[in-house]
């Protein structure tokens, strides 16, 4: 699908909203309507009539290049020139959504005083809502990503991992991604040994990971702005009970949770089987955080899954499963995949096993 | 300075301005406010009594460790807990300062109507006007992931280049960055060679340098959560006259630039100053881009350096100077610096040569 045809999509939702258009702000959004990846840009697209992108100095060439097929208005100064495409004048009026979501207050303000004849209104999430089904070129940057992903994990995980810190594990496992191809990392990277594996958002610190440790890696590569989220946890040894005990009751939740990846399923479907998973084991009280969002564009969008989300799951969805047990002061376990909703069995991206693995 | 020496700071430069407290919802606001490193977190810091700070379970042991002397209340939703907190009751009413210039629309709504009896003011930039002047510890951390950012271009300038691709080289610098000791890399490396080097933000791509291109590198390394930011320009191989020219002139300018860091001097006379040089070089036709910014917890923070700028710099602010000729299908020449302002004359952080390198 191409950047147009996007914007044809988007067209069509804004009639249905009763929008004369939009003035598409949020940077992401810009970038999937548009392909542009630079850091300053907006787009102002009208129902009727042709997109306009306003962009800085910096980005002229690349502006050229990226968006051959829209005009580009270049000034630093992106509401006032916006602004003065969405006045109709005096004798006319428009309704022009905005991102209100991400908008701020002082912007706008600032853009209703600058274009006092149009009428702005509020256009919802309607380009993440868009953004939630991927299109086949955009699977195949998420499929990569996660491609990279693992297979830069499985060879961290052959060669010595005990007496090295935290930060040198982590850094080794960063560079294993961009050697594979990645553009990027996806986000900072979780390195968690011993008992900072019971803290479930953990920055690598210079800890000697030891003999008998839970390692826990939240990572990913980032594949032409596609992100892969993966964790898997290991036990550098062999493991105890306790820690077979953690480790199986989260791998059930995670297999509970990832059977409702269909098609048609409640979005909240897999919040309760996940979290009944973990109540039947007897460790629903040690998992904190939430249980999945979608990757794509952005490493959290939506759809973000929790008891109380109302929407349902459609093919083509990309999104993670991630429970997990945390038990301060002794340690913790968490498995995450990134998975493709399909019309059949949901496609699991990180393809690793998840059994528990006793290394070294 | 204690966050707590920070927070007071902030208490007195809200009564200024007639508030009852501020709810902090900018994230790098919160960070300098607090000490908390995670994702996602506010603060509410009320002009008598004590502040409270919110989170989500991710970083329930974190904020413990982070700010043990702040309250914490621990929900997924923020707004929702804050605004518990920020309404006096019926009989009552209390001025909340908010964060207009970076909270949502729809932020400021939800907050409004889940707190009738708060009223919401805008409270400006307050935290980033302290952010401007840094103390002892920022400096410190500035200087060292600036000397990490120099050490590291020295390196890889000491090693072969041509036959390399942009991508090999932006990868090698950012390596050395971290085998260095940077935390993570401060933004997205620009290494741009040839005709590359006509952008003035370019991706690097797998274009291989070859001799007499003019190699361009923007880049650093953080610190701590602090930002370095350094251009240098290089030749490689012998310059010719109109890369002599170019360079020279950038040279000039960013000098000129400069010699306006001073405690007392208006932002705009850099910049006046800058422009004027490389008009006098008949080059300022080929300047696209802003002159300098504010930097440390932000890549890009306050003061933003422009003719309309209206503030005066003051000592212990860092910022940089960054002129530049881009022309297009040729080449282009950036020298950029971090910069303290001191009492007296400006010290340069990024502490490496400007003359003209050639290099191999």
């Amino acid at each position: 699908m191409t950047a147009a045809d996007r914007r044809e999509r988007l067209v069509a939702a804004l009639g249905v909203r009763g929008l004369d258009g939009i003035f598409v702000t949020t940077l992401v959004n810009v970038r999937y309507l548009t392909g542009f990846t630079g850091s300053n840009g907006a787009l102002l697209v009208p129902c009727e009539g042709a997109p306009v992108f306003f962009t800085d100095g910096r980005y002229r060439d690349q502006a050229a290049i990226e968006l051959p097929d829209v005009e580009h208005v270049i000034d630093r100064d992106l509401a006032s020139s916006a602004s003065r495409r969405m006045d109709p004048g005096p004798d006319s009026s428009k309704k022009w959504g905005v991102e209100t979501h991400t908008l701020s207050v002082d912007g706008h303000a600032n853009l209703a005083s600058l274009a006092p004849g149009a009428a702005l209104a509020p256009a919802g999430r309607v380009v993440e809502e868009l953004r939630v089904v991927k299109d086949e070129d955009e699977i195949e940057h998420l499929r990569t990503a996660c491609a990279i992903s693992t297979k830069a994990l499985e060879g961290l995980l052959a060669g010595p991992l005990v007496g090295r810190t935290e930060r040198e594990v982590a850094r080794d496992l960063e560079r294993r991604m961009l050697d594979l191809g990645a553009e990027a990392i996806a986000f900072e990277t979780i390195l968690a040994s011993g008992e900072n594996s019971a803290i479930p958002h953990h920055s690598p610190t210079d800890r000697v990971l030891e003999a008998n440790d839970f390692m826990k890696a939240d990572f990913g590569a980032r594949v032409a702005g596609y992100h892969a989220d993966c964790t898997r946890t290991v036990v550098l040894g062999r493991a105890d009970d306790w820690q077979r005990e953690v480790y199986g009751a989260v791998q059930a939740s995670q297999a509970a949770g990832l059977d409702h990846f269909l098609d048609g399923a409640k979005v909240s479907d897999s919040d309760d089987a996940a979290r009944a998973s973990l109540d039947a084991a007897g460790w629903l009280h040690a998992f904190t955080t939430g249980l999945g969002h979608g990757v794509g564009l952005e490493i959290h969008e939506d759809p973000f899954i929790a008891a109380r989300s109302t929407g349902k799951l459609v093919s083509r969805t990309v999104l993670t499963m991630e429970p997990g047990i945390y038990v301060p002061g002794r340690g913790g376990v968490r498995i995450e995949d990134t998975v493709l909703v399909t019309t059949g069995a949901p496609e699991v991206l990180t393809t690793m096993t998840k059994d528990l693995m006793e290394i070294g």
